[in-house]
C-alpha cells in the first residue's frame, strides 16, 4: 500500500490529523470526507436559511439534499477533484475544498433522478428521495396521489442540487480565466453523463447489448464522470498543462471502468450490507452489466433463453436469482470480468506511477488503484 | 402603441427588416424569434453532431430538444434579456443574441420537467416530451413499460437542455467579470424558479391557498423567472448600474404577475386554440390560480364546497367545468383578477416610462405592457 504524506499545511480551520504515516485509500477518503462534509453542510445550512427567507416550505427541498448527504456516500468525486488539484501543484486548500462541493452536489442531482428512473426504494440503505417525499405527503396530510407528489418533489430536489452545484462554480475563489476553462470541463462532464445515462436506460429496454456497448456506457457514465472529469477540474483550477490532463485521462478511464465492473460484480454477488440495497436489484432491474452481457455471449442456447427471461423479471424468485448467478459463473463471465478489471487497474497504475505529478495527491491516485485491486 | 425604432445595425448575418415604423410587441417578438431561432437551431444542430460522435442513439435527446423548440414558443424570456441588454446601452448584438439562448434552453428544461410533474399530454398543441418518448419506445420496438421509458428519457432530455443552457453561459463572448456577475443572477433565477415551482406543486396538494400565497408563487415562478431575471441578465452583460437593475425589478414583478393572472384567466375561459391545450386542463389539474382562490374566498358555503369537489377532479364533466366558471364569474373573482392585472400593468408601465433607458429596448418594454393591456 502506498504512503500518503501530509496533504495539508497547518492552515486555519483545517485539521492536520492526516500525518506522514502510511495510509491507504480508504483512510484518505475518510479523512477527506471529514473536511469535505464540514464545508458541504455549512453551505447547505446557509442555503436552507436563504430558502426560508423565500418561504419556510421551500426548506423541504434543501432539507432533503441535507438528508441525502447525511445518509452516506464516500465523496469519491470530490476526492478525485481534490487529488487532481493537489497533484498538479495547487496549494489553495480551502478554496479547492469549497470548489469540490460542485461535483458532489451534481452527483446528488444525478442519483436522485436516477432513482426515479429506476423506481428504486432504497439508496445507501435509506429511502430514496421520491420515496421520502411520498412519506412527507402523508406527514403533511396533503391531498391527491402521494406517489405523484413524491415524484414531482424529487425531480425538483434534484434540479435544486444541480443549481447549487453551479452556484459553487460561480463563487469558486480562483482566477476567472482558470474557472472559465475548468467550467468548460464541468459542462462536458454534465453533458456526457446524461448521454451515458441515456445509453444505459436505453440498454435496459433492449434485449441484448454488445460488450463494446457496455464498455462505452462504463466510459461515459462512470469513468469520465467519476474519475476523469473530477481530476481534470482539479487540474484546471491548479493551472495544469495539457500533458497532465492527458495522463489523468489515461489513468481515469481504465480505473473508472474497473470500478464499475467491480460494482456490478458486487451488485450481483455481494451482500445487501455491502451495497446498501438488495443484492438482487441489478438482476431484477434487468441491468445489462458486463457480467450479464458476457454470459449471454458465452452461454448455451438454453441458458441464453434462461438469462433473457430472468434478467429484468420483476417478480424473480430467489431460486431464479441463484440460477442467473450460476450461469454467470459457469460460462466464465465472472472470471472474465474479474480478470478484465485487474488488467484495467494495472494499466491505470502504470500510467499514474510514471506521470510527472506532485507526490501529494499522486500517492492517493496510486493508492486508489491499489485499493481497488484488493476490493474483489 | 409605442414606436420601436430599428434595433440593429447592418451587421453581417443580421436581417435589418425591423425598421423605423410603429410596431407593437407582437411584431417585435416575431422579429426577435426569427433572429433567435436561427442561432438556436444552429447551436442545437452542432450539439446533435457532437452527440452522434459519442453514439448515434444519443441524438434522440438532442432531437427532442429541437422538436420541442420547433413546436413553438414566443421566446419571451430571451426577448426580455435582449431588451434588457439593448436598453442598458449594450451594442454587441450577435453576442447577446447567442447569450439569450441560455434562458430559452433553461426554460425548455423547466417545461419538460413541469409536464412530467403535471402528467400533461400536450404542450403547444403537440405531444409533451415524456409522451413523445413513450411513442419512441414503440417505434424502436423496445421491451419493458413504455411509460417508464418515456419518463426516464424525458427527465434526461430536460437535464440535457439545462446543461446546454450552462454551456452557453460559459462560452458567452463577453468580458469575464461581467459574465461572472451575470451568472450570479442566472444562478438565482434557477434556484428561485425551483422554489416557486415547489410552492406551486405543494399548493396543488393542499385544500386551499391564500391570495398572498398565490401572489408569491406568481412572483417566484413567473415574474422573476420570466421578466425580472432575463432583464437583469441582459443588463449585467451590458455593464449596467444598480439603478437600472432596480428599475427593471419594479417593472418586472407587476408585469410578470399580471401576465400570469391573464394566463390563468385564459387557461379557464380561453379556447383550446388560444392556449395550445384543452381549456379545462387548469381546472382538471386542480391548479390553485388566483381566480380559484379568490372565488373560494368570496363564495357562499355551498359554492365553496362545489369548488372544493370540482377543482382537481380528474373526471370532471363539461357541465361541472361550466359550473366552476359560473362561480368564478358570479363571485366577482373574474372581475377582481382582470382589474388587478390592469392595475399591475399600469404600475409596470409607469416605472419603465420614467426609467433612464435607451429608447431601443425601452420601447419594447413599454409595448409589452401595452400589449398585455389589450390581451384580455
Amino acid at each position: 500500500m502506498a504512503e500518503i504524506p501530509s496533504l495539508l499545511p497547518n492552515s486555519s480551520g483545517f485539521e492536520t490529523t492526516y500525518g506522514n504515516e502510511a495510509r491507504d485509500a480508504l483512510d484518505y477518503l475518510a479523512w477527506f470526507k471529514k473536511q469535505f462534509d464540514r464545508q458541504l453542510f455549512s453551505f447547505l445550512d446557509q442555503k436552507k436559511k436563504e430558502a426560508s427567507e423565500i418561504d419556510p416550505q421551500t426548506q423541504d427541498l434543501v432539507g432533503e439534499i441535507i438528508r441525502f448527504g447525511q445518509n452516506g456516500g464516500k465523496r469519491i468525486r470530490p476526492a478525485f477533484m481534490y487529488a487532481g488539484y493537489i497533484s498538479s501543484g495547487g496549494q489553495a486548500h480551502e478554496a479547492i475544498l469549497f470548489a469540490t462541493l460542485s461535483v458532489e452536489l451534481l452527483h446528488t442531482f444525478a442519483l436522485i433522478h436516477d432513482d426515479i428512473m429506476d423506481k428504486s426504494d432504497l439508496r445507501r440503505g435509506q429511502l430514496t428521495t421520491h420515496r421520502q417525499f411520498t412519506k412527507l405527503h402523508q406527514l403533511k396530510n396533503l391531498r391527491g396521489k402521494r406517489e405523484d407528489f413524491g415524484l414531482a418533489a424529487a425531480i425538483l430536489a434534484g434540479d435544486l442540487s444541480y443549481s447549487f452545484a453551479e452556484e459553487i462554480f460561480t463563487e469558486a475563489p480562483f482566477p476567472q480565466e482558470r474557472v472559465r476553462r475548468a467550467r468548460y470541463f464541468f459542462d462536458q462532464m454534465k453533458t456526457q453523463v446524461v448521454y451515458g445515462q441515456y445509453l444505459d436506460v436505453l440498454g435496459g429496454y433492449k434485449e441484448t447489448l454488445t460488450e463494446d456497448e457496455v464498455l462505452k456506457i462504463l466510459e461515459y457514465k462512470t469513468a469520465k464522470y467519476t474519475v476523469e472529469r473530477p481530476l481534470h477540474l482539479g487540474a484546471m483550477l491548479a493551472g495544469a498543462d495539457y500533458q497532465i490532463l492527458e495522463a489523468f485521462s489515461r489513468y481515469a478511464i481504465p480505473l473508472g471502468q474497473a470500478f464499475q465492473i467491480q460494482d456490478d460484480i458486487l451488485g450481483t454477488f455481494g451482500s445487501e450490507k455491502e451495497i446498501g440495497k438488495p443484492a438482487d436489484s441489478d438482476i431484477k432491474e434487468g441491468k445489462k452489466t458486463l457480467l450479464v452481457v458476457k454470459a449471454m455471449e458465452l452461454a448455451s442456447q438454453k441458458n441464453k433463453n434462461a438469462l433473457k427471461s430472468l434478467v429484468g423479471k420483476p417478480d424473480v424468485t430467489k431460486d431464479e436469482i441463484e440460477k442467473v448467478r450460476k450461469i454467470i459463473e459457469e460460462t466464465g463471465s465472472l472470471d472474465y470480468c474479474v480478470k478484465l478489471s485487474r488488467e484495467l487497474l494495472r494499466q491505470a497504475k502504470e500510467v499514474v506511477t510514471g506521470a510527472k505529478l506532485k507526490p501529494e495527491g499522486k500517492n492517493y491516485l496510486i493508492a486508489a488503484a491499489s485499493y481497488l485491486e484488493t476490493r474483489i
